[in-house]
């Protein structure tokens, strides 16, 4: 069965992802915002560590209201935008249809589930990076490697399918046999480096080459996994050791929401850090790290959003 | 008994404090640094809340080994100086001379007696908004009460008689029967509002007007307010309520750390931070979010001063 793919969002990650899947034959669909005119006249095109392409004539919508439904849809939205799914979801939505949150962050399943209820839910966990540079110009720099994972638990076939079809369109992709140890798991890596690099401006690199802020950010992923543990998700300790061992090695990357900040754009503190706060908290569990973390990164987005 | 006053380090602190007893009369020998010719020729001017004046004609001298020996040393330095000390101390102390450090911290004291093992030390604790405006020149904005108690608890006399000649020179001056516990008052002050100016680049009335930082700045009160209490010096929770209180009516104010990470100069994180810390530490004690400040403030003074 070919499956038919919506890409709600295609800005870094969609564009990137939709734009493997269309290169390689598969049938997506896509919705754009700004940059619709600009992709509709001149295509998608992505630089890609792994070869670059240009995609002259793709599926471009400008409401989901004249799209197919889908069997597949990627949200590659940013959270903070996640209110507007309720409005723009249906029309891609037939009986079976499975909604992959390919996001950051925590709890964005069990709202997705709320304002749908018995529709098919998974998890996206996109290790890349990746950034648009411009309309319809996406670069992809390093990494690529998605993660899904069923939410309910009874979409594991159908979830093979798409990870089969990333693979063939030469995106490393797994399943996973446990989305919330996924979802903590990445939270290990995005709590420190997201929004540190906010706070105190700067680079995952520089955090690193500072002794205080290299403790600093092992004491968050401690902080993390201890929570996760807490909350009955086992993360081994072993986890943040490799966590900071790979974010060394990595090239230069500013995390997405060092872009947000920089762009003067809403900042992910909600997924990111008061869902798994909140979590944690339903345990009896503190992370004081991340709790002024998060209390930081609220004072500065007010700064520039609350005028 | 007519006292004999050294101020080390004439300042927005000791220039205040020595300004205000040489204008009363009292014999005050000053110490300056970059502003000694300046001051040589034009005196030294107090713009105060309490009434501006003039001092023409100065004790002031550039070295320490021109100055007489003098009952009482007023050391107004920043505790990133105190490395000097040792050095510069030896030809002002007689027998009894009383050495009060004017400063923010803790440990400072027990550093001090470490150098000059059996002089007489007191620590001073300026509740006072001034700031050095040029060369010879202090601005006093508000406030102006300055605590001292005796380090090793044997010259109260003396210390009731320099809070006597504060008081005859309008500065409201009282003793403290207890050090320890008025450094650990004085940090529930001193360590959320000056760290947080620097980490979030902003000002005391800026944290007290948004909802997450004013939870932050209360957040690390408690945490010192805790400390304390772990140590074995009881300060009562109440006294949270009272300093965001005055700080909310507050003059809009930068804290001294903001001005020295504004003039690019080195930040106390040592006294203001890590000692505190570390005595918490010794007690089993955690400081979480204080920790947290202390590591971000390193990462900052660092990124300016460790090129």
């Amino acid at each position: 069965m070919r499956l038919k793919y919506a890409i709600v969002g295609s800005g870094a990650l969609g564009g990137f992802y939709g734009g493997m899947l269309a290169n390689a034959g598969n049938d997506v669909h896509f919705l754009f915002h700004n940059d619709f005119d600009f992709v509709l006249k001149n295509g998608l095109r992505i630089d890609s560590v792994l070869g670059n392409f240009h995609l002259k004539n793709i599926n471009a919508y400008q409401s989901t209201n004249e799209m197919p439904k889908c069997d597949v849809v990627l949200v590659c939205l940013k959270t903070t935008n996640n209110s507007i799914l309720k409005a723009i979801l249906p029309p891609l939505l037939h009986e079976k249809t499975c909604v992959i949150l390919v996001q950051n962050g925590f709890g964005i399943e069990e709202e997705l589930a709320e304002s749908f209820p018995g529709i098919s839910i998974a998890g996206g966990m996109a290790f890349i990076c990746s950034n648009k540079t411009g309309a319809g110009h996406i670069v992809h720099l390093d990494y690529g490697k998605i993660t899904i994972g069923s939410f309910q638990g009874e979409n594991s076939e159908l979830i093979n399918n798409i990870c089969h079809d990333f693979i063939n369109a030469r995106v490393p992709a797994e399943f996973s046999e446990d989305l919330k140890k996924s979802r903590w798991k990445k939270l290990v890596w995005n709590i420190p480096y997201n929004g540190l690099c906010v706070a105190l401006n700067t680079t995952t690199e520089k955090l690193m080459n500072n002794n205080k802020t290299f403790e600093l950010v092992r004491d968050l992923m401690f902080e993390v996994v201890y929570a996760a543990n807490g909350c009955g998700v086992k993360i081994d300790e072993d986890f943040v050791v490799e966590m900071l061992n790979s974010t060394r090695i990595m090239k230069p990357y500013a995390p997405s929401m060092k872009l947000d900040f920089d762009f003067k754009r809403p900042l992910e503190i909600g997924a990111i850090y008061s869902a798994p706060l909140a979590e944690a908290s339903r345990h009896g569990i503190k992370m004081p790290k991340v709790a002024m973390l998060e209390q930081q990164l609220h004072f500065i987005q007010d700064s520039y959003l609350k005028r």
